[in-house]
């Protein structure tokens, strides 16, 4: 058997995320349908994040494991044939046995956009949400900081969490602007379900005046969600990279 | 009767372009539609393009010439919630009966975008032409100076051009680069039938080595058509802003 790492781009509009579910159309499902279009053999694909319904993808990974024998250079070639055009594979490495895109040390990068403008031109809409009052962007860098570092995240999830461990570590948060669009990037070794949503959410408020800066401090401390904005759209979210070379720190 | 100027932007992804047809879904006839949902009296839409079938506008002008009393600041509101979503008026102004949105001086610019990467990775692809091979961008800038001038472009328009003056201005044509993203931008006093996407046809297959840069020299001297590249695809042409201001040359 072999193993490839795929990293992956998608508009998950039309999607219900990345992993396979009865009565939905996801990701993972058509990497599966495309897969088995040129691989005679049983194989399997899994991902490294099970973005949310609606959540888009520039750098999305997953391992291929199969058993049919291909040259590796043609496997994106292959997937793409037989993809929708929402989804490109474009980039291809081979990879150990032992390598698992969910338990490894990784650096994950999201990106949340907000286009702030009086009007919702819609060339600017695909990737962002659209928020009409100008926003305080100085508020907002105040705000971002109090993420980083290694807290407890449990105040920033929705109740659908199952995981018990909620700690993560945050390497960077920042906001950068470019005319009318607001990019929230953060970037850390793990996110909880609708992590990044409720701190865009969050800096939304805090962007309008509606809550402090410090509020992100609050929710860590006392580990509270209802302290929070909004869980944001999901299709203002893009898991943007997911980078494996990082030293756990 | 009052005349306003509108500026509107649109997808033009799921519209046979701006003007009224005959079982075709136009821009004209939606802004028409949303603008029947609050004016009682008759009024008027004239749009300073006719936009082909699937390009794109960021300034498209329309001028409304309405008998309705109307608070101006809030007639673009009015269009918009009754507009879908992929059009969207964003600027108005009172002007004088005597202004025609085609008949007076004007700098229009278009922009043709092609995405040009190994990928069609589907975040740039809504606005762009994707293109695979590497382009020759320092050929494309040569070739592209040509145009600057007044010329007789009738080799730039498709046997469907129905107008006698085929004269034209351009005021600045260039290439900008950002990444992966190629934008070639044309500024003049108007533009024939099909003339920016025969111009972007002819520029990809100059950076691509399958013309060489003197073509578009040669079109405009022999008003030769069959002397350029295809005709670019609809979906990488944006209308990006029509300027009233100008001096004629």
């Amino acid at each position: 058997m072999k193993y490839y790492k795929l990293t992956i781009s998608y508009n998950g509009k039309n999607y219900s995320g990345w992993q396979i579910q009865k009565n939905a159309n996801t990701i993972q499902e058509e990497m599966m349908n495309a897969g088995h279009k040129f691989m005679k053999d049983e194989f399997t694909i899994t991902g490294a994040s099970r973005t949310d319904s609606g959540v888009h993808a520039l750098g999305q990974v997953a391992v291929l494991a199969t058993n049919t024998v291909l040259e590796t250079g043609r496997i994106p070639l292959a997937f793409n044939a037989h993809l929708p055009k929402d989804i490109v594979v474009w980039k291809i490495e081979e990879v150990n046995e032992d390598f698992h895109p969910r338990y490894q040390n990784v650096r994950k990068k999201y990106r949340y956009k907000i286009y702030n403008n009086a009007y919702p031109i819609p060339q600017y809409l695909h990737y962002a949400l659209y928020y009409y009052k100008p926003l305080d962007i100085e508020k907002m860098k105040e705000g971002i900081m109090y993420l980083i570092g290694t807290h407890d995240f449990l105040g920033f999830t929705s109740s659908k969490n199952t995981l018990e461990d909620t700690v993560r570590t945050i390497y960077d948060a920042k906001i950068d602007v470019k005319e009318q669009e607001i990019s929230i990037e953060v970037e850390g070794d793990g996110f909880l379900y609708n992590m990044v949503r409720i701190i865009a959410g969050t800096l939304l408020d805090i962007g309008c005046n509606r809550k402090k800066p410090e509020v992100i401090q609050q929710m860590i401390k006392e580990k509270d969600r209802s302290l929070g904005g909004k869980t944001a759209p999901a299709h203002g979210l893009t898991l943007v990279s997911i980078d494996y070379t990082v030293d756990k720190l």
